[in-house]
């Protein structure tokens, strides 16, 4: 069978929130919906390079409940509604998120070709891509789990590697997989560059359904026991009941160092794991002291420098192997060594509870988003853009006044029984206790300026009573 | 006669605007109203430790036309409404500004002992200074040009030396000046620190008004002639005409430099003269590391930094000898030893016309301060605060739409020929062309945000029909 015939069922697996890209990163915004590269978030570039060879109705993104809204958004806006959406009740590693997504293949495809991909990684040449999974996909329904392999291009202490063993054909296409090795030191790592034969691990796999479950039945039968229960009673009771009893473990740790039929496929493709600023150096052009600069940034005389300005100015001077990225709420400098350390940070940034841990600013919604301009004892001022044919839910607050002036396009708004147009300029007051919606009729964007008033103005006092977008009643 | 009954004229020189303290100061907000140091300006400071021994009544400031009203306002606020600002046409270096505040003693005390003062110099001991005004008016009644030397702590390569001449008394309280160094190399700073007898120059002086004229005849006649045509005939005309004939040379090097009268009288009294960003590792506690860190900043192991937040998150991990200093609009990263160069970045900011060289997001009004908290196409939105009893100009707008919102306190508001009160929570609607006021009649501050529109939003689209602080008609 000509190779890049064979159907592939691709698994996205979307759970963490990259604690290292804070500030730019928030648990509410995680790593894989930031646009970092461009107009697309990393999820969206993930998806959009796989396409046409694996369809949105073959796709699954595995995340949980807290990313799951987000996630769809980034999926409808570019009109995949195909793709479906695994959600977690608790993170478990990857070998759990795997295995729920292998149930995605269903009894009538359970001996079909899936692919996991990483939803936050960078790869630059597609067409490398698209080969490799072609390739992959080959030795996968010849049974093999599959992995690529990154040939290493420097000696990184941030990555795993794999070694390679004998060769599984004659063009040194692939290998049968021999050791797996986590994060080495440097001078292992420079060994491994200078000896050859060992790749960075891309966490790119191929395989079987039913390969995977055998491979899951001998090598964590808890897993594969918990997996049959699931296929068996796929409800959200039974699934929240399997998670608890779920080992946490990842796929590589779990499965693959222990395997005899894994193969590793070299894939030359530009891939970068995007793992902490430091990538953006390798990522972006550099200017000839080779700082990478993004944004508003005014430099004298800086060296090696990632300078990444969101919004406002950011003015630098005699900086050395330097991180600067600025933010609306918040600006993190670190050295360039020290990338790592970014998540530590925000360890500490959520034990104090800072609202900057959580969320930006500006926060996405089903309907558009609202940006927190200003706030003070007793008053917020929010800006909120609703795209066009979108409206918020009809709500009630207990406590805060709303002030809405229309500073372009126009709203529909109801308040009690009112229904108006309220255009471009005008105004309308939402007393509290008022059930109130605001809806955009146009095929132009509406945004609008909100003056909150009253003594108690947390997200909190909101009453949904009715949504588009099934919400909870409350927050 | 006792030394501390001699009359003192003081005269505070504040005409720069401390460009090396960008993103703090601004053009149109400059160091010597920045409040760096606790509650007060350093021009309220500078003040401040002169009462009661030079009352308000013979104080003036010189400044320019710019920063007029800001220093007014700051003198204001104080009730030190007797301090008289003398307002430069333009920039003529230290000589003018000295021989302009000369003319403020007038004929009636034209011998009279007068004291020269940086406006934006920090000074620790003031008892040390008030001791040292009184010795050192006590020798420039005596004839001499004064000048205060501080015992050099460190050799530091950013001030003026004045090295001393033979003693003027037997218990080393006041030595013949003898040569003024500019600043420094290194080396040379060390040598006078391990020779001794070297002083910083503080830019404090003391002298009789006739003995300041004696010395302009001599060594600066061209000013020595226009400041006694400006005595004869003391209109803005012929101030503006005098001023655009006038040397550009500091007073040190026009006329201390030169004069055989001069005398330094040595004092230690925790004087900085804060400079630069660097200044502040000197003037603030430092924690286990050494670092000074101001505001909502979170560490992780850097050493020896300056982190200042002014109002947002500042998150810094592993940096050395770096200064962080973040304000709404505009964040600066510099290395330590290059704090010098914010001045060419500035310059720079000036050059290609960035607003962030110019004022800050929060503008001083006489009446109280607006912040500009967002804007987009078409719209602006401000927090405005107007202080108890005060009111905004009468105004008209021809181009933009204000929506206001009382979000704290009471408005008296006036649209075309209605008056009305607004409270708290309540809302006005002003369009264009239409003669409006705002105006805080309670004894509580007022807090409103306005919502402006329409498709030219400027700050000179105004018409001031009335006003109580003498504002020209536009802008």
């Amino acid at each position: 069978m000509d190779a890049s015939a064979i159907p592939i069922y691709g698994v996205i697996l979307a759970g963490g929130w990259g604690t290292r890209f804070w500030p730019l990163s928030r648990s509410q915004y995680p790593k894989q919906v930031v646009r970092l590269l461009g107009s697309e978030s990393m999820l969206q570039a993930t998806v959009e390079r796989l396409l046409p060879r694996i369809p949105p109705e073959r796709l699954a993104v595995v995340t949980n409940a807290s990313q799951a809204e987000l996630i769809h958004q980034e999926l409808h806006s570019k009109n995949w509604d195909g793709v479906r959406i695994w959600i977690e009740p608790e993170g478990r590693n990857t070998a759990a998120a795997v295995g729920l997504a292998a149930l995605f293949l269903g009894k009538e495809a359970e001996d079909a070709v899936m692919a996991v991909f990483p939803a936050d990684h960078f790869i630059q040449d597609r067409a490398g891509l698209l080969q490799a999974l072609d390739l992959g996909a080959a030795w996968a329904q010849a049974g093999y789990l599959v992995t690529f392999g990154i040939p290493p291009s420097r000696p990184e202490t941030g990555y795993g590697y794999i070694k390679q063993g004998p060769p599984l054909d004659e063009l040194g296409r692939a290998y049968r997989a021999g050791r797996f090795i986590e994060k080495p030191r440097l001078a292992r790592a420079r060994e491994f560059l200078s000896e050859g034969g060992y790749y960075w691990n891309s966490g790119i796999f191929l395989f079987r359904g039913d390969v995977l479950m055998e491979a899951f039945s001998r090598y964590l039968p808890d897993l594969h026991r918990e997996l049959l229960r699931l296929r068996a009673e796929d409800d959200e009771a039974t699934l929240e009941e399997v998670y608890r009893n779920l080992p946490s473990i990842s796929f590589d740790h779990g499965v693959l160092e222990k395997a005899e039929n894994v193969a590793v496929v070299p894939v030359e493709m530009g891939w970068n794991d995007v793992g902490t600023w430091e990538a953006l150096h390798e990522l972006f052009p550099r200017d000839e002291r080779n700082n990478v600069t993004i944004g508003r940034v005014m430099d004298q005389g800086s060296r090696d420098c990632i300078l990444f300005a969101q919004n406002r100015l950011v003015a630098t001077i005699g900086l050395e192997r330097t991180i600067v990225v600025d933010t609306p709420d918040a600006t993190l400098v670190c050295h360039r060594d020290r990338a790592q350390e970014v998540k530590d940070l925000v360890t500490e940034l959520h034990r104090q509870q800072m609202v900057e841990s959580v969320q930006h600013t500006t926060v996405e919604r089903p309907w558009g988003r609202y940006t927190l301009t200003d706030e003070g004892p007793g008053f917020k001022v929010k800006r909120i853009v609703v795209d066009p044919g979108k409206k918020l839910s009809l709500q009630v607050h207990q406590h805060r006044a709303e002030h809405w002036v229309v500073v372009s396009g126009t709203a529909r708004v109801t308040i009690g029984r009112d229904i108006s147009m309220v255009a471009s300029n005008q105004s309308v007051y939402i007393p509290p206790q008022t059930p109130h919606r605001l809806e955009n009729p146009t095929v132009e964007p509406l945004q609008i300026v909100e003056v909150q008033t009253g003594g108690y103005l947390e997200e909190d006092d909101i009453q949904r009573l009715e949504d588009d977008y099934w919400r909870p009643d409350r927050a």
